[in-house]
């Protein structure tokens, strides 16, 4: 089992102990609902490993890499009720399970326990972790509000888009490093090479995530393939392929199609043959050697950056 | 100017030098919208009375005393949201103004925003001016729930009617103070009396506002009177009207009535015959002198307790 696997597992049993289900019920069962669908727990263990990295105990960077997972499931159950999605890991969404009113709620209750966890730390890095904590967690709101925009918003810059998904999705993956890392009780400038480490690595799983929404199996992928598409989500194969496929194209991926499938074929076709794809890929593998930069520069335990190297390859390859 | 008004200005020109509007100003400007639309500024300048009364600088109270106008704000724009009100102050409400997803991210993302200004004080107070921050947080929440569900629920009883308020309403009073006083430099023993006068104030607070929204001159208060009994809300007044007004009671309140008037005179009438509204004042009463008692064992400035002990006559005096 490598580290990485290890704390994974670590989180996911501290995880299945805490005591969440409190009075009243209406609040909590939902937060122990979401949080019990499983997911990679990547943010909590990249905590642990920049933690172990630095030379600190893991178990000090244990809450707050919780409150880092708790917050990560927290948007998620509001973005779901904001883009009225259903589903959440092959189960009802919290607002379709209970209703709006239970999503807000629990959710905000969520966003609570979070900063709970979060602050459960020596009091001598707390103003530090809570720091971070807060401006990323702003962040991540301003990249949701930036990803609502797009959908109503002509000219969507392929710049545009990576700054979205920096604070949509980013962030937070550098937060979650740079925490583990202050508890661990490193210098700030070494522990920001490991947010920058984090926030590459981010972009680079965001952009691997809308390759496999349109081009991965859907078996593997364990959604459905295409929702991207068939919603004109502006990722980076849209803009890329509006871009440079000629001067009718973005009517052409507009038009009504006769069926979902077509739209997705016709669509999925033209990234591959205006070079979307690759050019993609091309970026996700710029921001992985980015991330990987990052890393070199980081004082701390070589075979453990070694492992978050390996780490981050297995990230942008997956194909789930 | 008493010395809480003086309190108050110095919030209210504080908060007005905020700047709060920041990019992507979808999700800024309904946080700035929703401060700006006025309030009584009670929290923040009960945080700063009871540093100042326990011997401490009240600019070191500032930023927190603002984190729980924002905290209030925020459960405002959400509780709004989820009760489907339409007007705030009479102003339209955020989810109206703009539409339930920008309330909810912009909510979201000013329950950060309090958590950003609660943390600014000295690291020496900072765990324990945050867990109260917190435990009170979760308790706001689970008030809001218990209120929610009291809307579809049979046999509500004066306690949990009590309990509710206690939640929802009360303990962010006592939170305010306690914050204030620990910031002040306070032993937590003398900190948790300042809570306990909050706690008590608050309740008296909230029933005084059932009253008025029963009993109330319209002008005066700000809004319709009636909108409690128009929506059976199971308030104080509601729940003694229920129980001592004999056998039938409950069937009357909850038939169909001609016109919205009609309902109001009709249920305004029993809560008077039955002594609803009286049983409700001397309830208030009792947890005024549970305030006053808790105040009474305070250490500090003897002044500014007078000067407290003054507001929370005027507060349960109040006409608005």
């Amino acid at each position: 089992m490598s580290k990485m696997e290890e704390y994974i597992r670590l989180v996911e049993n501290t995880l299945a102990r805490q005591d969440i289900l409190e009075d009243p019920k209406e609040l909590y069962e939902p937060i122990s609902y979401i949080l019990g669908l499983g997911g990679k727990r990547l943010r909590p263990a990249m905590a642990l490993a920049a933690c172990d990295l630095v030379g600190g105990d893991v178990r000090d960077a244990m809450m707050p890499a919780l409150g880092v997972e708790v917050f990560h499931n927290f948007t998620l159950l509001h973005d779901d009720l904001m883009d009225k999605s259903e589903v959440r890991r092959g189960k009802k969404t919290v607002h379709k399970r209970w209703n709006a009113n239970t999503a807000i709620l629990s959710g905000d209750a969520m966003l609570v326990k979070a900063y709970e966890y979060v602050a459960q730390v020596d009091p001598t890095v707390l103003p530090n972790v809570l720091k971070v904590f807060t401006k990323t967690a702003l962040e991540v709101c301003e990249g949701q509000q930036y990803d609502l925009n797009f959908e109503t918003r002509e000219g969507v810059t392929e710049e545009d888009y990576l700054e979205m998904i920096r604070l949509k999705t980013s962030v937070l993956l550098g937060a979650a490093m740079k925490i583990g890392a202050l508890i661990g009780g490193t210098k700030i400038a070494n522990a920001d090479r490991l947010y920058r480490f984090g926030e590459n690595i981010g972009v680079a799983f965001q952009i691997q995530d809308d390759i496999l929404d349109s081009f991965g199996d859907e078996e593997k992928f364990g959604k459905a393939i295409g929702g991207d598409i068939l919603n004109d989500k502006k990722t980076i194969l849209w803009i890329y392929t509006a871009h440079h496929g000629g001067d009718d194209i973005t009517a052409v991926m507009q038009k009504n199609f006769s069926s979902d499938s077509e739209k997705i074929q016709v669509i999925s076709k033209l990234m591959l043959e205006t070079g979307a794809r690759k050019y993609a890929e091309e970026k996700m593998d710029a921001y992985y050697r980015e991330a990987l930069a990052a890393l070199n520069e980081v004082e701390g335990n070589s075979a453990l950056k070694l492992e978050l190297a390996t780490f981050a390859e297995w990230l942008i390859k997956r194909e789930k």
